[in-house]
Formats: structure tokens, sequence, C-alpha cells
């Protein structure tokens, strides 16, 4: 189905997450001195990071946010609150540390990389991460937004990315995006998988007016019933109405399965590319750890395709992977919990202290 | 309506945050380069601390979470899922580092505290803060648990507490329990409240059977029309139904609104606790913040009476104190938000590094 034989090589060999090890997690877990299950998320989050990583006893998270940040070609159309340039000018905001993500990530902890994979305009700081694969998406409303080849390029940069930060000794991947009109590209790939409706899935992203909304259902609408992506094949699906930074999210998710490290999924733009990768390869899916719930109507759809469910109820929908230093903050607990708590058999051992316990 | 004029002052004193600051904060975050609202809850909860501490730039946070340990003569009647002992070895544990709320706090940079307030034997460790009111309350299914004079004593206990803790410093507060029993006295004070029956408030706390259960409601429900607690009167449903550990945080929540430190509300002993601090002086909810929406039925009625929303979908049900921890992650962000970002003046200085934005 692909083009590239390394990325087709690369997706094929993503391995599961060890059933033994979750298993093994799990009953670790239940001998802890707590009634069973009563820390639900963070015991399910322990577990999976423990089957991730092949070892009930999981080393201390190192932890980066992958932002991607792209231009789209639909926002000719008027379908988006922000001008073409503030996708450049955020990208360089993050890395003087004045964003969003920078904020919650400082925060937390955690570190943060910035991927121009396809802003349009030409910028240059030195924190910048180089890899344009063009100048932004061609107008999804006119013509498919991207070649295939180009997709895979932009599914390969996120492979390469996590990668080379697994390497640096990071272990816990976030995935965040920059991209004026990125909500768009998002809610068409959603309904070219579902056939769901422009209605029930199309939400006014960072803030448009009803009548823009309606506008931008009109218009993916229509650019779908042009291109006619199919829908069991999602490198078509994406190189029609995707976008360069939702194909590097998604070679992002894809990367961290290969690599055999846990990654967090944002909000609505980074659970599409979540869709994609598990198209992909399902075996992507046990990766994953939600967020938030994110205010964008198409979220919930895409997250009950992927079967997940957020942690984070925070009626955020900012973007920037904001949500995902957040959860690092929850998934470090489950950590803390998995190789910190007493078991039963070693907490009971205490009754020195207990004076008159018989009384 | 209290005998102790001492407490009784304390409560009257206790002022309204400052909704001047609350606004010129909201005003800033509103400056702040994202689309308006666009981080939801992070905002309002910047804007609340902001509010309590009558400062639009608020301090970073030292954290500690109380936990209230007591006895609850109840558990005679056969209602809870742990032995008595339980509470006495899981309250030295918490001394140990090894329970649920250590792991939990030491991943989140927060500190802890375990004070006796009326765990039913004598205990003795050097970490234990004590302030025995009684040894446990007495079985309210055939008499008063305790005596009023002794609620209110407990109160003070935590009133007291939390101003020792912010001379030390500290100026963010958890609320948390240990005290096997606590799901039904806790389930007796909202019922006492609200009118509400057994079926839909009282559930099976740490973990019982279905007949455990069904017995675990009629102790309850023949205890209220027992004793016939006066649902105008906290003090009386306090003592006539509640526990030495919900008084004590009950206290916390005074405290923390008259010293003018936010404070976080754990699962559903906790917002028992914050329901009672509420009726005593309604001003305490501006000063409470929710965490996670507990597994225990009760809790989404207390909430709404409260008029909080839980931020935290962990299906947790643990107690401790556990969700607080993790409640300070996402409110050490919104105050980092609050401190860190930029305007949208200040970040469109940018354009040196767009090098052909108009390309």
């Amino acid at each position: 189905m692909l083009q590239n034989p390394r990325l087709q090589t690369l997706i094929n060999t993503i391995e599961p997450v060890s059933t033994e090890t979750r298993a093994a997690a799990q009953a670790r877990i239940d001998s802890f001195v707590k009634p069973p299950g009563s820390l639900g998320k963070l015991e399910e989050i322990a577990a999976q990071v423990a089957a991730i990583s092949g070892t009930i006893s999981p080393a201390a998270r190192k932890k980066c946010t992958i932002v991607m940040a792209a231009d789209h070609g639909v926002i000719e159309e008027g379908i988006a609150c922000a001008p073409q340039e503030v996708t450049a000018i955020q990208s360089i905001n993050m890395l003087k540390n004045i964003t969003g993500i920078c904020v919650i990530s400082a925060a937390n902890g955690a570190d943060l990389r910035v991927v121009d994979i396809g802003i349009k305009p030409t910028i240059s700081h030195p924190g910048l991460i180089e890899r344009k694969i063009r100048p932004g998406t061609a107008n999804f409303a006119r013509e498919p937004a991207m070649e295939r080849c180009e997709a895979e390029q932009a599914l390969l940069v996120g492979i390469e990315m996590v990668k080379s930060l697994v390497d640096e000794g990071y272990n816990l991947i976030g995935t965040g995006e920059m991209g004026i009109g990125n909500t768009s590209c998002s809610s068409a790939m959603y309904m070219a998988f579902s056939g769901a409706s422009a209605d029930v899935v199309v939400g006014k992203g960072g803030g448009i007016t009803d009548e823009a909304l309606s506008h931008k259902k009109q218009i993916i609408s229509s650019a779908l019933a042009l291109h006619r992506p199919d829908p069991d094949d999602p490198l078509d699906v994406l190189a029609k109405v995707g976008g360069l930074d939702v194909a590097g999210m998604a070679g992002c998710f894809l990367g961290a399965a290969h690599c055999k490290v846990p990654v967090v999924i944002d909000g609505f733009i980074s659970a599409a590319a979540a869709l994609i990768a598990y198209r992909l390869n399902p075996l992507v899916r046990e990766y994953m750890i939600p967020s938030h719930l994110s205010a964008e109507p198409g979220y919930v759809y895409v997250m009950r395709e992927l079967g997940l469910e957020p942690m984070l109820h925070l009626n955020m929908r900012l973007g920037e992977g904001t949500g995902c230093p957040l959860a690092f903050g929850i998934i470090d607990a489950a950590i803390g919990m998995l190789n910190g708590m007493a078991t039963f058999e070693e907490a009971m051992i205490n009754r020195d202290y207990l004076v008159d316990i018989r009384s």
C-alpha cells in the first residue's frame, strides 16, 4: 500500500506490547495496600507503561512534546479564525518559551521540540528543526492537499523525530501541532473514514462565527465529494484532505510504537493523527495514552473509534500539545505508584507502632 | 449556633476572594496569545488562585495534603470492607511513605501531614501529629457519633493545622483521610442535608458485597430515622452521624479560607467535609478546587450541591487524599500559565524571524 519501502518496513515491524508484563504489573498492583482497582486509570496507565517498556519497574520518564508546524492551503476559503502567518509566528514564539505549551511544559518538567514540517513562509530560528516537506498544503477545496509521496515523507519525519528523541534518552512523547486551519483537515479526515456528516464532526476550532462555521462545513463536505478519498486507504485520506502537521504527528505515533515508548494524544488534531497511525497498524493503539477531552466536537468520535477515553476534563481547545504535559504529571504518578507503593505483606509489618491495637 | 466563641469568630471572619483581582487576572489571560477561553478550566483555576491570593502574579505553590485519621464506631455494624485496625496501620504506613497518597505526592513534589484526630488504638510514631479528640466515634447506629463540642474541637484541629502549614510557607492545601467506615458517615451526612435516599447515595466504599451494601444502606437509613439530625444545623448533622476525620477535614476547608489559600477537594469523604464547611460559611466555596470524579455514587450529588465539577476522570476510589496531589500538578500549570505566557502584543514582535512572511 505504501510506496516507500523503508516506511512500510517500519510500520510492519511494530511489535505488540508485552501482555505478560502487563499481567505481572497488574498482579503487583493488586498486591498493593489498597482496595483492588481503587486507583482506577492510574493502575491501567502503570500497567500499560510496564507492558510497553517490558518491565514491571519502568524507569522515571524523560518527557518531550513534539510540535509539528505546518500551513494549510484550505484557509484560502476563509475557514479559520486567524491569518496564516500565525502558524509561523507562534512556532517561533514556542521557541521563545512564551506560548501555552511552553508554560505548561515548564510546570511539568517536560521539554519541547518544534518541527517546521510545512510552514508556508521560510522562517529561521536556531531552535527550529527544519524538515519542511513543502511550504504548506494545497487548498483541498480545489485540489489534493499533497501528493501521496509527500504524505509518506511527512510520516517518516515524525518517526525519525521520535527515534532521535529516544536516542537522547526521552521515554515519554507528547504530540502537538501549530497549523492555522488544521481542525478543518482533521474533520475532513475523520469524515472520510467514518462517513459521518459535517454537522456532527465540524466545530469552531480556535473560534469562528456561526456563519463561518456553516461555511467551513460546506467547504469540507464539498472537498470530500470532489476527492472521494478511499476510507480503506489511510494514505489516500491523508494526502487528499489531510495536513503536513497531522501527517508528522501520525508519524510520531508510529515512531513511538516502533521505539516502544508511550505516546500521549492531545486534542482533536492529535486524535485524528492517532487514527491515521492506528489505521496503518492497529498495534500502535497499545502505545497511546489519551490526555484531555477536547471541546472540539469531532474529538469524542475519533476517540470512540480508537476505543480510548480521556482522563482530563478541562474544556480546553488550544491545541499546541497542551494536554500532553498535563497528562505527563498523571503518568509520572502512575509510574511512581507502581515503583513505590508497598504490598499488603510489606505494609502490615507495622504492629510495633500500635501501642494498644487490641484495646 | 456554635458553642465555641473562637470557632464562631474564625468562621464569621472569613472574607470573600477578591473579585477585582479575579477580573484583572482574567483580563490578563484574555490578552495572552491564544484564542479567548481556549485554556478552559486552567484559566478559571488561575483566575481563582489570583482572586484568593489577591495578586495577578501568584507565587509558586508549596503543597501539602493533610490526612485526618480517625475511627468510626459504626463499623461494629459490619458496613466496612476492612477491619478497624487498618485505620491505625495505614496511618503509620503513610508516615513510612508507602501508601497511595505518599507515592502520588512524591511524584508531584507535594508534602504530607498525618493527623491522629480520633484513631481508636493509641499509636505512636515520630511523624504523627497527635490531636486525638476521642478514640473513635460512637456507633451512630445506636447513639450520636460524638458530642457537639467534640465536633467543634475537631473543626478547630483542622483550622489550626492549616494555619500552622501556612506559617511554614505552604500555600496550596489538600484534604485527605484515613478512616475505615467513613463512606458510611459521609453518606449519612449528605442524606441528612438533602433528604436523598440511601439507594442513590450509598456505595460500596473500599469494596463490599452486594449483600453488605444493602445492609449498609439499611443501617444508615435507620440511624437517620433514629437521630433526625437538623438539616439546617451542620454541627448537629456532623455530631450525630459524622466522623472525626470528616470534621477535621471540614476544619481544613475553613482554615484555608481563613488563611486565604486554595484548598483541594479529594473524593466523596472530602466532598462531604467541604459541604459541612460550605454550610457553615458559603464563602468557603470560593477557596475550593475540586480534583477527581470519585467512583462513589454520592460524590456527584455533593458536588452538585457545591456547584463544582471535577477535572480528573480517573475512576479512583482510594481516598487518602490521592486526588489532591494529582490536581496540584494541574494547578501548578495554571499558575505557570498566568505568570509565564506572553500577550498578543509581546508575542507579535517576532517578525525578525520571518524571512519571507509575505511570500
